[in-house]
């Protein structure tokens, strides 16, 4: 079974959108939430951008147990003497430093060409090894980039040093099977790549990030770049809950992943509280209603086996609550099921007075929770001794 | 080129989430924007389930122009007899249709037979029929339905008359290339398959729903099911925005919709205030940071040219406002490009001037809006006659 490298990026791609920022107490907390999760990599921030980032690189740096700590830099040595400065304190430190490689980037961005652009790769990548031996590259903009050209860029970074190769999909074009076939062809045609790990870095501007992600990861990547909730630039990254249950579930026996998936639906609502970034109801994994089952046909059939309906137990990403929503649209399974979990146990004509009653409230309201349901119940049936 | 139909859901799958419920005036309104849209099919509800339903389902029949207009049922006769009766006053009605046929639904949703299923399929497809003659046939869950088994049902059902095969992933179970897999082999091995058409309906449970309905469309599918927003039963379904988008400028010149792209972040406001259904900031296209740019990295990046992070021209989804978000993490380059914007255009002694003053402010708040800036760019600048 391959270990699919999870690296979180919430503190660095996520931290960055505007309306995120965390103080330095912030940050620490969720680095040490990140670290408790399971997470291989934490992407702590970007040193030379500010002197809080480097503040907080250095203070996660030290306070990190088992993860990686990693520090983003361009391909400038200004830059990567900030990350490494800043990682010093860490156990296992790593610098990611990397520079734009498609055709766009080279010319609009560098205005520069695909030969120079190589040499200040491989420039960046040996001057980042002689402070650390864990050097991941980034290709910025791989997605648009051409393979060949890409593929001797990743040739030249592995013969200078590179661990990790981070393929990213900057602008968030590639379709999965785009994405699956350039991770395959550097696989396949980068000498020594037996030395590096290839890295899925994937944005979500046409809602595929996870599905490319895990094209990456059936393609030979071992890394998936990723944040908690999918936050990060733009349409965000792709969401670390997301690849995590899909690996989980569905590649299972191929590839694993160490992360602790019960802490997955705290994690989510500790970084949307700290970051102000509300979740939609009907985002996968964590949102609110990612597990509700609202029409009558579908909380019939869950009633008759969860399975109908759920390929995940929600108590698998920690939440005990039920699933099957209390509406106006509910049936009478729906109903005698709840009453059983707030102790009412009943009989088929006490069914049928209760249903009468619940309507009537249910029509008045959005949903009946638990405590609407104890009233209601007890009026009718609880017996004053 | 292929014409890709585009058929929603928003009032079926998405209004009976719990807290989407809409009032009749609402859901004519909805209806009314969806056809203005130019969506192919509208899917108004489901008649049979309340009298509310069905009066919706007539409403929107008489009211709608150009739209197919399609009620839902099981394969049940009163169901089918209440869709009818519905759809009467529709210039284009359809039925749609259908039964559960996995191995889980069969056993313990049914506890019936494959054969005893099949049959009650074409009953209702017969039965449908008499009625109208555009019937979609449902294989509810065929996400994990045997493909020998879907492929026997499909034809069966397109030799009673189904005009529309609806392939739905009910549980969000699929992975691209399984579902990809899934439509080909229900191409190639339907015989009959030229009298109907293959449609998606892929749930978001992993995150996967439109990256599901693209491979559908890859390998022969021509109808997608989906919501505004992506919103629906638990993860919600596909959402429109993302496939017309990924449609019109990733499978250009092969596919195409008829949807007004420039309505489409408008309707995704509309539907979101319309049903309580709050959007993520960073969900995809209509997000509210969906085209924000904030690094200064970035912003440098897209004031050189758009391309160098957008693979979306904003105005085509209809955005006008500037995707140069102001903050304390933006440079020079992002300051005189909004400066411009409001009027000012910085000599560069200025800018210096007015990048000190900025930072002051930026520190201060999240953003830095039009406002602000004029008012602080007046105070520096302006000259009173």
């Amino acid at each position: 079974m391959d270990k699919i490298q999870i690296f979180d990026t919430t503190l660095r791609d996520g931290e960055q959108v505007p309306g995120c920022k965390l103080n330095m107490a912030q940050k620490l907390k969720v680095a040490k939430a990140l670290d408790d999760l399971g997470v291989d990599v934490i992407e702590a921030g970007f040193p030379i951008s500010s002197p809080g980032d480097f503040a907080a690189v250095q203070a996660i740096s030290k306070q990190t147990k088992n993860a990686v700590v990693c520090g983003l830099s361009r391909s400038v040595e200004k830059d990567i003497d900030s990350a490494a400065q800043a990682l010093q304190y860490a156990s296992r430190p790593r610098i990611h430093t990397g520079i734009g490689t498609s055709e766009t980037h080279i010319k609009y961005k560098f205005d520069s060409t695909q030969d120079a652009i190589l040499e200040r790769a491989v420039a960046a990548v040996k001057y980042a090894k002689q402070y650390v031996e864990d050097v991941e590259f980034y290709a910025e903009d791989a997605g648009r980039t051409d393979n060949e050209y890409l593929a001797r860029v990743c040739q030249a970074v592995v013969a200078a040093g590179a661990t990790v190769l981070n393929i990213p999909d900057t602008t968030g074009y590639c379709l999965p099977h785009e994405y699956g076939e350039k991770i395959k062809y550097l696989y396949e045609n980068v000498e020594g790549i037996d030395k590096a790990i290839l890295s899925t870095h994937c944005h979500n501007d046409l809602g595929l990030a996870t599905a490319n992600a895990i094209a990456g990861i059936e393609n030979g990547a071992r890394q998936i770049e990723c944040t908690i909730n999918g936050i990060g630039e733009r349409a965000g990254n792709t969401a670390l809950e997301e690849v995590v249950m899909i690996i989980k579930h569905r590649l299972k026996g191929v590839y694993a992943t160490d992360v602790n998936t019960q802490m997955l639906n705290e994690m989510s609502r500790f970084v949307s509280d700290s970051m102000c970034m509300p979740v939609q109801p009907n985002k996968a994994i964590v949102g609110d209603n990612a597990f509700a089952h609202s029409s009558g046909i579908h909380q019939d059939g869950v009633i008759k086996n969860r399975e109908n309906y759920e390929i995940i137990d929600p108590r698998e990403v920690g939440i005990n609550q039920s699933s099957i929503i209390l509406t106006a649209r509910s049936g009478r399974a729906a109903l005698a099921y709840r009453a059983k979990e707030v102790g009412f146990d009943l009989f088929k004509d006490q069914l049928d007075i209760a249903y009468g009653e619940f309507i009537n409230l249910a029509d008045k309201q959005k949903e009946v929770n638990n405590d609407d349901l104890n009233v209601m119940l007890s009026k009718l049936f609880s017996v004053s001794v």
